[in-house]
């Protein structure tokens, strides 16, 4: 390891350090609890003479950021940003996963992954204005996250020292094992949470470690939170209308109450309401990993996965085939350059241009009915389709003739359709 | 085109017709019906003047194949061959489609499309075993079926001579129209089905075109008839546990009242008739179509759809995330091969080869709960698991450096893991 | 057949027919001629009544222009438009498959196939500028050039209709068969051309059918136009410093004369006669074809063959090996569409948008040594290089740590880079 | 870093030290040398306490294997083992990358990677036999070397430690630099070799480092050992028939002379006698490294070059178009995986699988001129041809339709072919 805490103590040094939900979910089960943890690494650094700057990003998990504000503070922050990248996530990040129809391993729409950059970006323009010569995080020398953590940082400032308890024997040794841990906090007056790992943002929510961790096990009753319970989900569909442009949904229409919502983070919030209320969007999948083996954890995600399905749709609706299977090929690279922390590499920027391009004509609206854990597609219009009532139809017997197996009547609708768009 | 039928019929030929809805779903709407349909080909064929032999592939569609029999030796059939293919579908065909997780276009699990190269086969068996110089079809020239059935024809009896009435203009120009084929089939006493196409098989059923076929549309209640309508369906869950070998299910147990079930063609049509009671796999999507544009389809399917996840799971434990991508790849490949027709195709051997390679070590036992449309994964156990609980669980810190990050740790379990299997 | 010529003929038309070298390859061996078939059908046209205006590009091949108009109208042409479609051909054409480096089956650069969309393109603004409700094509119903040209055609003008004479039996029933061809021409003053069928443009010559055809036999001696025989080339390299922007050549440099070319068709011209005297690009190669089967053809390439190697240079000098991966997936989608005649679709358009957005950053000056047969890299620089000689000399001992396995010291040789890039 | 050399050394260990040109490439110019710096290492460990067995893979370099022993022994190994692995190299590694037409970035035939896991693999076999608990390589931390040789080692002896001294502080900090390095050679009489570092095996040779390393600079005239001097070259071509059976090269029959060699490791010294005599295989290129940044390096391949062509054009004339699409996206995945050494891994296990089942029809006798750095390729045959002389020949006109544009004519060929194998 680069650096010895201990001795990079001794210069003065502005220090951001990382707290949040989002990139900590590695660590130390039964008691893993990102307050607990990013505590005892802040007084740990301080002890370690770091001066300390404390971030924390509201990327819409639930939170009481006023009491983390005073924690950190408590526990020997010199300065703490809370900074809400809510907006941000969903325009800058979920849009393309939505764009791009991006799955991991065919079940997983990459919630925890997308929040990587996010965060750290902003966290990084601090550590910048600031001059902090050093970053740090709360990840283990164990899982993915340091590695996709630690991608980014070294990306967008080349130059910074990432400090990382958990990979330093120092800290390690010291508090590992759960004794020495509730030891630890009890004595800094550290609060104890809940009994296993959980990943929470705008996109999703994830449970690892603890009791959901075996595999063989099944999901306790009480751990859903941002889907409800199917057994308690209510009878009646909920009808929404969802417009996209250009791959992105544009305006979101209750159908049955006319309740309308026009931009990304509201339109993204109502969808997580009306589908977190049906239970829609929860998965339990054994995830193959980064750098160790395979992983099993709990997933929601009620508005992605009405969007991946209303935009699948659309996207069917107007999207040329041969496009989109090249497409297809794009977005699998897409979700592995997410899922592995690649975000901010030359290959994610060309990918990220080239699934943008593809979705300059992804536009109409979709009618969609959420009832109890499933999306159903009722219908579909867009002045930009591809759908060409006459020739799909098979009311009519006309002249096709075998030829058309080359592709040329595909082409032909293709530029009648694109001397349309044109002449728009 | 390379027949006329008129010419041809001079000479005494046998002929082998084909008859079943799996074939001619994209024929003329709102009257569009195998029996209909087939009966007017069959017909006038007749007329024409060749000898036939009617054939008629039972691939698990609800039939009165006894009607169905007496009907082509009514219309003139010399001979009918009624031939159970299901076994043959489940293990050659669905199986393979399970293995790859194939999805045509991230949705349909291709349940049309994977009966054609079954039927035909069957079908052209017969062909050589009767010295049929003739085949005919009943798809038009506008749809997909007609290459697809084409091509197999071709590949497997290169010499023979395909009819295809409608793309004949003496049959076309003489039936064309509501009212014209009304008529002649009212002369000859054919029964008037549904108003709208419907392709049945054990692997799903699909609606097409009449009513659904605007997808502005939504499809009216009375409509599905392999799943249960949601509303009705049971409000508790079945739990079944699947067992895999070689990435294909053996046994079925329902965990609740100990029914087991060890053939694939017996355990297939259980899991339908289980899902189908939960409405589980039902989609209604707009399908990108090979030679013409997009066509709206409603589809179920039942046990595919529980497969199709249990298998998911089974493999995210069982298989090396490498192996996977690299799959991942092929069976994109294979879907896009069995929805064009290629299944007898060089490039489609060598990709199922290489699907069923990479399943070998795909085995083990998951637990599904049944419930209301959807699939839950319960539990995973598996002997051949990458699933190892050290090195994956957060319970331990260890002694893991960064330089895992290259992928040694992912080696070393798997070759510790294929030490363990050759010990077997 | 869509079209009865002799009906069509009994309304005036107005008639483009196509003359060039590059379309006609397939064409009736051995006496397989552009002049020969194309003023057979051009008479034969005229014959069934049509008006018509005959339309050759120039495209780079060595023809006697005026001489091919003299005999348009001597043959019957109402109007003859001679085209110079050379600047186009590089420019839109030949600077793409430089950029994509792509090959068809590893070795052909795909000379022919490139003409194909830029020659119709001419065409079919002539069809449209002049109402012509037909088009003509010389190639046979079994090449893969008819299929290239009608998807064009098309394309363009989704309403024109295409007239094939060797697919249309009136034609070919008299015209087929040594004798019958031979007679025909004699009888009309057509010149009986080379026993073999040659396809040159700028990008390549091509020699297909009779005595190359078959793969056992070797080519003749004088078959070489482009290239000079191996055994006459000098005995000295020629050295060129080759510049690229954005992945395309803007100025070459003969090291030793100082000889200076700078706009593109002037220096693509000035490096096929370099390489050609060198006889460097010569391959002789089974091709895959498209409907039928493998075909045998010598191809010559020189210009073409220096700047495949030229560009691969440059573009290992400053493109990131990630986003290089994704573009060779890319590139082989490329020369698929360009062989099969795609050019003008949807998935073309949108992989060329890719792929030129991947070159943004292909810029160095490289010197090659032009002996032989061979084109040897001397030596590469360039401002955008990621060839950053400290980190990559062996020279230095340096902080670098195992995890650098992960991608961190590329993504920061990347941001870094990115930064000076701005900054300029 | 797991290992203290200095700690571990207080236990007697066996240890087996890697003592080959084939990797130590980027180890400290300007003295970069196999026998100094494997040699240093030897001595260092010595003096750390470890017992050693000295390991040399004689895989076709050029070396006094004589007097190599007796350095070890001089310089401290216990024991010395020199193994002949080049018929293992041949046999199961050239193989495959013949018949995978693998190429890295497009040029280079992966000459140094491949023997990375064949040299490994018998050190690990000799590291088990002898019970050694660490293995030892002199690569750097920069390198792409240490992660290829360190991931081969824990693969296949997960329980083995690995030492690199050039990792190892106490080691580098030692020796760094040209005049410590010097100093110490000298000090033990370690002859000092060439100045640039040099990597041959059967496959090829390469220049990096030193003088070729700025990309501007040309290759020294003095540099090439495997091949001749282009100007030497002799006038007169060299006509060789190449039969492969499998995709494997089986019999090589000089055409003049009648020399014929059968066996694969004869065949292959063979050709690149006959090669290097004509400067066939010659690059000179910059390679994008694994961890580093972009390297220039000079190879020379002879009979890797010439079997690549053969195959390339024996395939085109013998594989399925599509069939060998499918295997060009595997083949850049194998390459891939040599590049990076992922050899043992579960993917490219799963890759070889495929491409090796691709090949199976890929059979016959082709003939090429070797003249002056270019292989023609003359002619070809095979009983497993796809090629078809009556289809594709231009010489008839037969009833081919358009209807052959969906495959219908490649289908029919081909299980035409399938059953004249079956007949076999």
């Amino acid at each position: 390891p680069a650096l010895s805490p201990a001795t990079a103590a001794r210069t003065r040094v502005a220090h951001c350090t990382v707290k949040t939900d989002s990139r900590r979910q590695e660590l130390m089960p039964p008691i893993s609890d990102a307050i607990l943890d990013t505590s005892c690494i802040l007084l740990w650094l301080k002890e370690q003479g770091y001066d300390i700057i404390a971030y924390l990003a509201n990327i819409g998990q639930k939170e009481d950021f006023e009491e983390a504000r005073k924690n950190s503070l408590k526990f020997g922050a010199k300065k703490v940003f809370i900074e809400d990248v809510s907006r941000e996530f969903v325009e800058e990040f979920i849009w393309l996963a939505i764009q791009s129809s991006a799955l991991y391993e065919d079940r997983y729409l990459l919630g925890t992954y997308l929040t990587r950059p996010c965060i750290t970006c902003k966290q990084m323009e601090i550590t910048q204005w600031k001059g902090a010569k050093y970053v740090s995080h709360s990840t283990t020398g164990k899982g993915n996250n340091q590695v996709r953590f630690e991608l980014i940082c070294y990306s967008l400032v080349p130059q910074v020292k990432v400090i990382a308890p958990w990979k330093t024997p120092e800290f390690y040794n010291q508090l590992k094992g759960y004794n020495n841990l509730m030891e630890y906090a009890k004595q800094h007056g550290i609060p104890i949470p809940s009994p296993w790992s959980m990943d929470e943002n705008l996109m999703h929510i994830s449970y690892q470690a603890g009791i959901p961790e075996n595999p063989k096990n099944q999901a306790p009753p009480g751990l859903y939170t941002k889907t409800q319970d199917p057994a308690k989900a209510p009878n009646t569909p909920d009808i929404l209308q969802i417009e996209f442009k250009k791959g992105v949904p544009v305006k979101v229409t209750n159908v049955k109450d006319g309740t309308i919502h026009q931009t990304s983070l509201e339109l993204f919030m109502y969808l997580n309401e009306v589908a977190g209320k049906q239970d829609v969007g929860h998965i339990d999948i054994v995830e193959n990993c980064f750098i160790e083996m395979k992983s099993r954890g709990i997933q929601q995600a009620p508005a992605g996965t009405i969007l991946y399905h209303a935009h699948l749709d659309t996207k069917a609706f107007t999207m040329d085939r041969e496009v989109r299977k090249i497409k297809q090929g794009l977005s699998l690279k897409f979700a592995e350059l997410v899922y592995t922390g690649f975000w901010h590499s030359p290959e994610c920027e060309f990918v990220r241009h080239c699934i943008a391009k593809s979705q300059e004509q992804v536009e109409g609206k979709v009618q969609v009915s959420v009832l109890e854990v499933q999306v159903y597609i009722l219908g579909q219009e867009s002045p930009l389709s591809l759908y060409n009532e006459e020739p799909v139809s098979m009311n009519v017997q006309d002249d096709y003739e075998s030829v058309d197996a080359t592709g040329i009547l595909r082409l032909k609708e293709y530029h009648h359709l694109q001397s349309k768009i044109t002449a728009r």
